[in-house]
């Protein structure tokens, strides 16, 4: 059942974005600002579920795409999702009836919202990862057989790329080249579909999930990260303090690992995370306790807030957690396509829960 | 007046490409190759000129886009014009009447040739530049103030990138981007334009200029060099050996230098070569006695044959010759568009004939 989203709904939103982006996705801060910019000039934006939209309009799944780092200092200008919008009905031949994130994780959840409220249109609560994920084609539509293509990439200067018989990891390469070369970052839109199409390819309510997570975390009296870690379900990795980040920005992607040392009961512990844009596995003393796809997240320890992997430093007191992912990615090409070997490891992946008793199920709607 | 071109004219062609390419474009061999295989198959090409089509005709500018060395490994399909026609087609929503060299320097020169002969399509004898040069908005059509856009870039997968609402240095920026993901070379067609625009905006004539380059170095009796020589008006610059050569694939050029060491009467001197895929700038003992945009090409000192910037090697016996650019090269925008400024050298431009005392005008068609 639709329903308004106003500008008083857009900081919880923006908390749960940020949780659920396993440390990716682009910090939310300047996506939630531009939201409310967005809406107190054009008014609220419709939130709209797969049954209140014909079966045949279509979806408009999109976000940006690069390095979110590069977002802090290069802003975008919130035209993009007009370009984009002008490039798919140009390529379907008709009007998009919805917007949806592409990723609901960070400010990919957020920035549809902006581009939504500007253009008059609905945005369908749901995403096409549950989460946020570094690569284009790793997206529930990829593993429902939805195609990539024609995909659009464009920047806020109004430059638009338009790729064509594309698929898979094609996406990624060519779509990245050109988010490069545009300084790092560009918006994008892929996986347009039917909203019949979405019904069985996406990942469903998702922009009611991080709602909820979020107001979870500001309606907390004393221990928001306890509030989270029942809101979603996690389990505690660690409570420690950020000792070492090493951080790259390599081929449109950041890299590198953090290193959390243990305070309270988990000190003499050492919590390893490497990152790829998102958290993509945590070792606590050299023993993997949760990995892609299932979601990690760093929770700062005072106020439960979702630390991005571009804001890591020094001396930061963070509580680690984990969650299980949609549950679509634990299928064999779910796993083939964002699992650990998807990322380069030769590592089996062990269900989050399997390796931390107490640790509840995804905490979504059900498909 | 149009005529056709066999099997017979191609190397002649090829030769006269090589010349004209300044050392750029692509070495002519596998294209020529690939030229004579499609004139076997599908007959010979019809060259016409711009009296020869209807005035609304659509000429489709096209070539190829990269490190020329990439080539040597990774081969055409063959397929690429069809790809960048249908695209083409798609944006004017009009048949393609004619294809054009972007550039008639090198293997670029030869490329559509095959794309022509396979699609049974006539080749305009004129190109977007009457040489090489390194950056795709270095066209002649530019200077016109035709569009480059939309753009299109596709690789012999089949993927398909269409850029719009790009213009001047964007173009080169997106489109080599992408043809450094696609594996450092891919074909590419701007500035798609009417008959009637191309009579003004391209340099008239010069496959013919080629073939009549290429034959007058196959019917030298004893001295091919000078033939060459004579048959472009050129001045040379010196006769030498390469004693050293630094060349590195970069942002996906050729870079680099090259130097001789005079023989003969040059003996003593010493001749320095700019590289980016074209020879840019040739200083003889530390003067500039040549740069861009006219032409520097280095002949084999035995055969006449040019050698393109990715075959130098240490030891060759070359004649460094240099002649005039088209003349609308020296004009304001010409100059700004691909004089020694804009390769980034503080240099003013001085015309090779002014340097070199004897040599002669554009051997080409005045437009």
């Amino acid at each position: 059942m639709s329903r308004d989203l106003h500008v008083k709904d857009l900081p919880n939103i923006a908390r749960g974005c940020s949780v659920l982006g396993a440390g990716g996705g682009g910090e939310a801060y300047t996506a939630t600002l531009m939201a409310t910019q967005a809406l107190m000039d054009y008014g609220p934006i419709r939130l709209v579920t797969y049954d209140d939209l014909a079966p045949d309009s279509i979806v408009m799944s999109c976000g940006f795409l690069g390095a979110p780092i590069v977002s802090f200092e290069k802003l975008s200008s919130g035209e993009e999702g007009r370009y984009l919008l002008e490039e798919v009905e140009r390529i379907r031949g008709a009007k998009v009836g919805a917007l949806m994130c592409a990723e609901i994780g960070g400010s990919n959840g957020m920035v549809p919202l902006t581009w939504a409220a500007r253009l008059s249109l609905p945005v369908l609560d749901a995403d096409g990862m549950g989460r946020a994920f570094p690569e284009v084609h790793q997206e529930t539509m990829h593993l429902a057989g939805i195609p990539a293509g024609p995909t659009v990439v464009v920047d806020e200067r109004g430059h638009r790329a338009i790729f064509r018989n594309v698929e898979g990891a094609w996406v990624e390469r060519l779509e990245r080249a050109v988010a490069i070369a545009c300084g790092g970052i560009a918006a994008s839109a892929e996986y347009h579909m039917t909203v019949e199409e979405a019904r069985r390819a996406t990942v469903p309510g998702t922009v009611t999930l991080a709602e909820r997570i979020g107001r979870a975390i500001a309606d907390a009296e004393d221990d928001p990260v306890a509030a989270v870690i029942a809101a979603v379900g996690a389990a505690r990795l660690m409570t420690g303090k950020i000792v070492d980040v090493a951080r790259r920005i390599e081929g449109g992607f950041v890299r590198g690992t953090a290193t959390l040392e243990g305070m309270g009961g988990d000190a003499a512990s050492v919590l390893d995370i490497d990152i790829q844009n998102e958290y993509l596995i945590a070792r606590r003393d050299g023993a993997v306790v949760a990995s892609v796809p299932d979601i990690i997240t760093l929770l700062d320890e005072q106020t439960g807030e979702a630390a991005h992997t571009e804001r890591l430093r020094y001396g930061q007191r963070l509580v680690a957690i984990a969650f299980p992912c949609a549950p679509v990615w634990r299928t064999p090409i779910g796993l083939e396509t964002a699992g650990p070997a998807a990322f380069g490891y030769d590592l089996p992946y062990i269900r989050v829960e399997d390796l931390n008793p107490g640790c509840g199920s995804w905490p979504g709607d059900s498909a």
